[in-house]
């Protein structure tokens, strides 16, 4: 029959291309493996590779090395999706997540100053309070060439001593359990939108036309109910969307 | 002591008052009421009614006949804020959130069809398919004479037989869950942002400049996995905010 002339590896590619369509595998994603391919198909390990290299070839995923093969952003509107809600999304950090999704992230920090005196910040009507010394990092967030986040934290650096001292190029929620051994606890973030416009001089986003952004107000608690981080960024609101799930069984009360 | 002249009906609303301003009660929140004032303070129904009275007369809560006191949304910026990944609060309605905190809700009915054929939607790069029969209502929802949110839902008519004849005032979930019997399971909902224009034929809130507005596309599923309700709903970005709760407990894997 002509169907057995299909080779293995396109049939598995098909296959892994369908989960990825049909949103059971979502950007930011791992496909299987080869070594998953191998026992799940039955194939032979150049037969795996080849089905990975095809997902990867027809744009569906990347490879990054060390780590697995990732479903890339393909949303047809070309927002990039964050997970607001869960803690594990919150672990990885934001120039993980665009490798991921086969962009080169890159950093400018426009500020980082040790603050004696803390800060004091109105998210919503209710005041956070970080005794200093704060850590203020202001930091503009590029894919490749463009602007996607504009991001200032204050950490408390009663909760991480010599937090300023450190790579922070890795997710900070990871560093603060890691390196700090903070039980973290609650993280309360708010979304609003505004429109900023090209002439503002805090607008850093190089657009010659009013752009809408997201602005995002978070605090980070410990357990104990310590502040450890606020952060209030931007989010380009053209190349960004926040998506939320909710399950009825964990959140009712 | 002058001290004590204070009368205490001004004390415990003072301390009511202080409790709202640290955050510890939200807008939408009951205030205690007239009973578990007089528990607490050991006072007369006099003054605990006074006390309440006088929270209500600075402005902070407001009392709803048969109901209880509640706080009214007073952040500093006058956004209204909209708590997501939270079943509890997907089970209040959008018109009774809005009457808890001060405002006359009003709606108006711009489409109710029934549409044989079902639909597709996308969010997100994901289809959702319902169906048909569907039941699509496109609502402009106010609070005293400002549009906040123009909303259209999908309702699949298989999972909720003649809810074109029923009174839908009241929250949708409560009406699935209730009436319907049935089990929801997960909620998905994504948040985007983008600005429209006064002239924009699509544009019914009524603002001569242009408006940052949220876009809200959701999903309903039961815990079977079917589809109950689509939705997809802008919300004047001038006038709400979104807030997420992360609690690592509920969600770590």
């Amino acid at each position: 029959m002509t169907k057995n002339t299909i080779p293995k590896y396109l049939t598995i590619s098909k296959e892994i291309i369908q989960r990825i369509e049909s949103g059971e595998l979502e950007a930011g994603d791992k496909v299987p493996s080869e070594n998953e391919l191998i026992k799940t198909y039955n194939v032979s390990n150049t037969t795996a590779r080849k089905s990975l290299l095809e997902v990867e070839l027809k744009g569906w995923a990347t490879r990054i090395k060390g780590k697995g093969t990732f479903v890339l952003n393909r949303s047809d509107d070309k927002h990039l999706t964050r997970v607001l809600g869960s803690f594990h999304n919150d672990l990885e950090s934001f120039s993980n997540n665009l490798l991921k999704e086969g962009f080169t992230p890159r950093n400018i920090i426009l500020e980082k100053t040790i603050l004696e005196n803390g800060i004091s910040s109105n998210i919503n009507g209710r005041y956070y309070i970080i005794d200093g010394p704060v850590l203020k990092i202001h930091r503009l967030r590029y894919a490749d060439e463009t602007l996607l986040k504009d991001e200032t934290k204050y950490i408390s650096m009663t909760c991480c001593p010599k937090i300023n001292i450190l790579d922070i190029e890795e997710s900070l929620n990871k560093i603060y359990i890691d390196k700090y051994q903070l039980k973290l606890g609650e993280v309360q973030r708010t979304l609003g939108t505004t429109i900023l416009l090209p002439k503002e001089p805090e607008n850093y986003f190089d657009v010659e036309i009013p752009l809408a952004v997201f602005i995002l107000d978070g605090a980070i608690y410990t357990i104990e109910g310590k502040i450890v981080e606020i952060e209030k960024s931007y989010y380009r609101g053209d190349k960004y969307k926040f998506s939320i799930k909710t399950k009825p069984e964990l959140s009712k009360e």
